[in-house]
């Protein structure tokens, strides 16, 4: 490829080659692209996520690179909180002409090893111009077998809530950068702060936890992309229940402990209302699904109180609630 | 709903309540949604298309019912393309603040009327704002049975060239709009301008023609997206072959003559080169599909001259070549 080339230089089929050189894939090329399916009568699972520019994302912040990454696994985690596998992915690419050729390239580079290691492949999009960068990425899953879907208002009375990775580290991250002002800016001697800041940037998820749950029958299943409360109140809302979430199990951690002591920030911010950790959260009243940990219990809705909260922290309502809008 | 809001206004939960309130599903409204499958162990087929405003529509020319029903149109042409038949739909918005909430709600009115005849449903979607006003819309199709896809590749020497639907109308109904400056300006006497104004702000596909050329055996199909001659030429650069086109199948009709005549345009730039029709067109070495017609034959490639054209029409090469480019 061309070096410091721009996409309108490069033009549709040169941008097009572009990303299928970065992120190739033998059904990508056709009017559609047509899946396999490795289960037999397995029932396919759609979402899709766009990402802008300046909202979404800085690349004084995150690498083109690691906005890829996110992008996939925000997607994925969605296909995963339903307790399906993650297949395939297809990329709507809004760019402005003056974008370079690497940058895009960079993007599906990102895309294509995020995908990779869930066995899942970049299969068709679209490229067009404007003037705000936005990708608008979507992917598909199956569920095989004739279990139920990890839907959102499947929690009962009883029921433990579950949840299976970081939570706040993307927000401390955000912060973080925020008060550097730049990527380049955060120490690079203090390997916390760089960890939350890469968390922030291009969290990994671990493969398959959300097929786990479903093995494991969990009751329901969302992810943190909006803020725990937010989250965990839709599954609530959802399901007619009361969700309490154990004050010890959820605390800051030392790492983001650390991260309020250099920025200033409340850590608890974090925790309740950060979201894209995109960690799994969800309810079982069976065992413990592997790499899940217990944060707290469904109870009863206090339904004769209209203002009864959907989550409460240690049988409080939360210090913070607000959560991630999208307009 | 209420009048005269903004999408700001309604903020994110109403924002996505007028579009559910306008394309209802059952299965929206989860991380993902799921799909049951009607065939067992079909193959599913997925497409993305991005609509980008003031490059790919004007509201001065288009209502945002029409851009919806389009945005389905070209989607499922591409879903068909492969023989397939649309399942779903995921709609991902990014709208400016000040947009009317109804605009929103007629763009997803226009996509729920054009999905319901084929069975397919609004699935899911996101929300968000920026500058400009940007509609990605995603496909799933469903393709059942063991016969293969009609990918690009298939076209063989002898086969007939096929094809289902208007050629050139749309691109006569732009060049309408463009000599008359505005939607209301074009004659409101003139039934056949306003039948290729219509057919350019809102193509209507015939539903199923996809499929029923698969079960015919058709050998290679596409749609007429980006111009006759450069999608023809697509299937013929894939597949090893040249296309030639039959000048009586394609020539003007009166129609489109009417419309030159108006305009001073030239049709055969219509026919060779517009695209966005979204006409089924392929090729075949068996029956004729019902509701198409021949318009030409598949010929040996001269590969010992390597400008010999992909593309001939009536033996010769075309007056017109060029077709869209998004970059």
């Amino acid at each position: 490829m061309a070096r410091n080339i721009t996409v309108e230089q490069a033009g549709e089929a040169g941008t097009i080659a572009a990303i299928r050189s970065a992120a190739p894939s033998s059904l990508n090329g056709d009017d559609a692209a047509v899946l396999d399916s490795t289960t037999s009568n397995a029932r396919q699972v759609c979402t899709t996520d766009i990402l802008v520019r300046g909202r979404h994302f800085r690349f004084r912040y995150s690498s083109p690179y690691e906005v890829g990454v996110k992008a996939v696994m925000q997607n994925f985690a969605d296909i995963q909180a339903m307790g399906a596998r993650p297949t395939a992915l297809l990329l709507a690419i809004v760019t402005p002409g003056d974008m370079p050729l690497e940058t895009i390239s960079e993007l599906a580079r990102g895309i294509n090893d995020a995908a990779t290691p869930w066995g899942a492949e970049l299969v068709g999009g679209d490229v067009v111009r404007a003037e705000d960068l936005v990708l608008s990425l979507t992917a598909l899953g199956e569920l095989g077998g004739p279990a139920p879907a990890l839907t959102l208002d499947g929690a009962g009375v009883g029921h433990r809530v579950i949840a299976s990775g970081n939570i706040g580290y993307s927000a401390a991250g955000l912060d973080v950068l925020q008060y550097f002002g730049s990527r380049k800016s955060v120490p690079q001697d203090d390997p916390i702060l760089q960890e939350l800041v890469s968390w922030h940037c291009s969290p990994k998820l671990e493969v398959g936890r959300g097929t786990v749950a479903r093995a494991a029958g969990a009751s329901s299943m969302t992810d943190n992309s909006d803020g725990l409360v937010a989250d965990l109140s839709v599954i609530a809302q959802r399901s007619g229940v009361c969700i309490d979430v154990d004050v010890e199990a959820v605390a800051p951690d030392s790492n983001l402990l650390h991260a309020a002591e250099r920025t200033g920030c409340d850590p608890w911010k974090w925790v309740l209302t950060g979201g894209e950790d995109h960690t799994l959260i969800g309810t079982t009243d069976s065992r413990l699904p592997a790499s899940y940990r217990p944060i707290g219990m469904v109870r009863r809705l206090d339904e004769t109180d209209p203002d009864a909260p959907f989550v409460t922290i240690g049988g409080n309502r939360p210090t913070y609630t607000t959560g991630w809008q999208s307009l």
